[in-house]
């Protein structure tokens, strides 16, 4: 099998490329696709690399189209990679009967009920399908590598680096869902893919691993005052605060007045959290 | 009947204000919906405004969301203004049949042809009506409006600011269908809103406006050297710069290798146009 992803759009954007990109997917047992932004400097040299895990309802689009990330990451010497947030067209039945569960909502987790299980497998796409697809087929410097990511993908990148501190090496979110267990989203999403057990959760919920494992990195978080999903206690920065103290972890977490959940909110804060990442990469 | 706009949404953006509006429109005889960006400025004192017309399918979201300009606009300190590209809904029969024609379509001209001349009326909302209601509702300072767009919005720029020099201070444009007599999707267009006769749309050409009525402002054009619609001869960049150099007009006409049509291009050099229009604005 063919496992080079294919180039389906190119879009040239502050002196770099944003690209989009299809592939078949050995973890995920099917078509997957992610977007590239390739900056200027990336002709000359490796480049550290980010990933940005997008939310609920999100692909591998919106990252690049709203955040306004480019900018910055060519001014650093970034590359940005933003993966799709779930498998699609699977054939799964229901798979797009809800927008908090299948597709576009994979919550990053490697299902083990099925029938989610045969497709559903975005943790172990995340961490170790699509960085090999990275190292093998773009200019990256694999020693230098961070993630971060948006609600349910800010979840995602916190899982992420937390049970990866040797692959990820900076991380960063906007509004993440930081402790599931606890939350709706999380609690449907964990049930359907996970099954009825919440022991076999906490793998997964970035509130439970600050204080079962541990951090030694510093984490940036951004989250709006006027999120509406903060009141609804979806987000629940508050739990991963209390736990990131408890264990010594250095969070800075930031309550931004009046910003709510939108993409809006992440591109006026694109521009700390890009330089966030390349000061903690750039040697 | 109340005429005031209404707010539907809004988000903090880069300290500003992203507000989702409609209102009852006289023109166009029907709602119409626009957005607007309030930068933090606004708080303090009437701002200069800058419009930005869109392109075909677009609506009055693709440029708040994608462009990047609250970034500079909050900078700058700048207000700007995206309305929708046409009437929505107005029962016209096959008004959602065609992506260049009709609904997302509107071409920026008042149609005298039935049935769209009863909705239709995009010229006069953007110039006279939209105008009236921003400077009633909005804290701008009425002396100081630039004007500027994408494609179609790029041709609805420079076809504004050339047949109202006191109204709009400023005008730039992206990729903007410079000659639409000579355009298959203006050709398409002013047929069916305008009728057949070539010589009632010249005042819709900005290449024959230049020639013909001129222009005493500088003008700002980007062209992505790989847009795709400009091979397909739709943008025809020449024939409007041929027409400055014989009318005197001060054109900068921009073309950048390897961009093509997509807000990523206009991303990349929006900076240069909001602080161009700042510039023109300022005092």
């Amino acid at each position: 099998m063919d496992t080079a992803p294919k180039l389906v759009s190119e879009n040239r954007c502050f002196g770099g490329k944003v690209g989009f990109y299809t592939h078949q997917s050995q973890t995920c047992k099917g078509k997957m696709r992610f977007s590239v932004y390739l900056p200027p400097q990336a002709s000359e040299r490796r480049l550290p690399v980010v990933y940005f895990l997008s939310g609920l309802t999100c692909n591998e689009e919106n990252f690049m189209a709203k955040s306004g990330a480019q900018q910055f990451a060519a001014k650093y010497g970034l590359m940005l990679v933003a993966p799709d947030t779930s498998p699609r067209d699977t054939g799964i039945p229901g798979e797009d009967d809800e927008w908090d569960l299948g597709t576009g909502a994979g919550f990053y987790v490697d299902a083990t009920v099925q029938p989610w299980a045969a497709h559903y497998q975005m943790y172990s796409y995340i961490v170790e399908e699509l960085s090999s697809i990275i190292a093998e087929y773009f200019p990256i410097d694999i020693e230098r590598q961070g993630i971060f990511g948006h609600s349910m993908g800010g979840h995602g990148a916190l899982i992420c680096a937390l049970r990866n501190p040797d692959l990820y090496k900076s991380v960063s979110a906007f509004a993440p869902i930081t402790a599931p267990i606890h939350s709706p989203w999380g609690q449907k999403a964990f049930t359907h893919y996970l099954g009825s057990d919440p022991e076999s959760w906490k793998l997964y919920d970035a509130s439970e691993l600050v204080l079962s494992i541990g951090y030694k990195r510093p984490i940036l978080i951004d989250q709006g005052t006027d999120d509406p999903f903060l009141e609804k206690e979806q987000l629940l920065p508050l739990i991963f605060a209390q736990a990131c103290e408890k264990a010594g972890v250095a969070l800075t977490l930031r309550l931004q007045p009046e910003y709510n959940h939108s993409y809006y909110f992440i591109a006026s804060f694109i521009e700390d959290h890009i330089r966030y990442h390349w000061e903690a990469l750039r040697n």
